[in-house]
């Protein structure tokens, strides 16, 4: 296993544990919320978010321990945002992961509660994230609020609401993938990197970064929607087209779309040039999330 | 006009206005989702929850402005707990405070969205308030986060929905609305203190007192549900006997809860005995919870 793999295995099982303990315990009141709780946020999955926090907090020189809450806390919103889009009035999706969606498993109304007790979560997790100072605390806080809210991953999703169906420029695409799935991965990198000691120009670069990787993960996914089978993808695959749904493989060809996404992972690289080995996980993550198949 | 109607409408004004700054402005986009925020949460209501945050800013000295983003944000929680609540999976109410609910003027996607973005919103606002020191600002997120999640307001709605049309205790309906809306009457009031100067006393017996104004609220609002009238109560009366929900009136008689309410707000006097002249505002809104009409 090459040494990459290993890394990410280890931080899988940490996130995996720090999840365990962070989430309210299905043996305490309300019993049916917390299990759903768990249910979404534990239900597996790339945890691609996490391990942006964790390498950045390796270029910060910040402890994996360090880094526990804000992987928690992005998590628990990522999680958060795919209960509430499966929901009948959003995607309206039965399944996620191969499992039945919340609403699915419970109902509607538990569906709507458990996002919205996710959200509350992921800022109690925050809050409470000793031994980080209280003052770092709070810039976690501004940032995954700042990165989740209207400006960020909500609004993005109701750009994307308005526009099923409608014809969209590639600026307006990438305005509201930006926002979508963006916002969520760059406050990934920038809270893992406050973990621990970094420099404006620093977050600078990190910024670069994770604007390069969010978009590559979102031509990518794009890419794969055409290429890629139902079986390999574990969702449906020609979903977007079947929706028509615009998309970068739509608007400019799949093999331009291909070489975006090369171009994208190598601005990444450029990014991090200045970091030297502290940042070969996070290069790691750039390729994992270009050369993914599914 | 009495001074404390002067107060509670110059307050009720200063509430507005900072709404109106804290909530992202319509002319930004996403246009709609900004709007229909705003349309959830400028909707006029009673505003009970700001209105405590600054007066019991009043008790530990905190200047009105220090305590404007605490207002705005308990508002917002609030706003986006009444958004989800009507909405078809739970309550399906068309209509709030005489106007067409969020999923009405707009769609049920559009709902679940300002919801969301509401909740993340309030913590927008509580991370960037300044001049507040930041180890307060956290400690503000911390109370806010607290006592919305799990164990508080979505935790109580989670109890109420599975327990509608099932027979409950006292002490079970009593540790339902606790959570469900004791919770976030708590927190507006230990907010709004911590805002200002406070000991551990100071906030252990404004905790006394939020905790028999937060169940006086519920007795009262169970007893108006009898006794009023639809037009008076501006919401459909006797809805919690129609849909067999368990009440202090169905559990222990008109005139019992009536007694019960008196005492909770001899109970609410008792806590604030030490704070002299600086609890006027927190005795009057103890009146006004108790004594309402509507």
């Amino acid at each position: 296993m090459s040494d990459f793999a290993q890394w990410m295995q280890a931080q899988g099982a940490r996130t995996e544990a720090a999840l365990q303990a962070a989430l309210p315990d299905a043996g305490t009141v309300p019993h049916t919320l917390h299990e759903a709780m768990r249910y979404a946020a534990l239900s597996g999955g790339k945890r691609v978010r996490p391990l942006l926090v964790h390498a950045a907090g390796e270029v910060s020189g910040a402890a994996p321990a360090a880094c526990d809450a804000a992987a928690c806390a992005v998590e628990m919103i990522h999680a958060y945002s795919l209960v509430h889009d499966d929901m009948p009035c959003m995607d309206d999706d039965d399944l996620r992961r191969g499992r039945p969606t919340v609403h699915k498993a419970y109902d509607e109304a538990t569906a709507l509660l458990v996002g919205d007790a996710l959200q509350t979560q992921a800022f109690i997790v925050l809050a409470g994230a000793e031994p980080i100072a209280p003052a770092v605390r709070l810039q976690l806080v501004a940032e995954l609020a700042r990165a989740s809210g209207s400006a960020g991953m909500a609004g993005g999703q109701a750009i994307d609401l308005q526009n099923v169906g409608r014809a969209m420029t590639r600026d307006a695409l990438e305005a509201m993938h930006r926002m979508k799935t963006g916002a969520l991965l760059r406050a990934s990198v920038r809270m893992g990197a406050l973990c621990g000691e970094i420099d404006a120009a620093g977050l600078a670069a990190l910024d670069r970064y994770a604007a390069a990787v969010g978009l590559a993960f979102q031509v990518v996914d794009d890419i794969l929607d055409v290429t890629a089978d139902t079986a390999t993808l574990g969702k449906t695959a020609g979903k977007d087209a079947a929706h028509d749904k615009p998309t970068y493989v739509s608007l400019m060809g799949l093999d331009a779309a291909r070489e975006l996404a090369g171009s994208l992972r190598a601005e990444a690289y450029e990014a991090l040039a200045g970091f030297g080995g502290r940042a070969a996980r996070l290069r790691d993550l750039a390729d994992l999330i270009v050369l993914r198949t599914h």
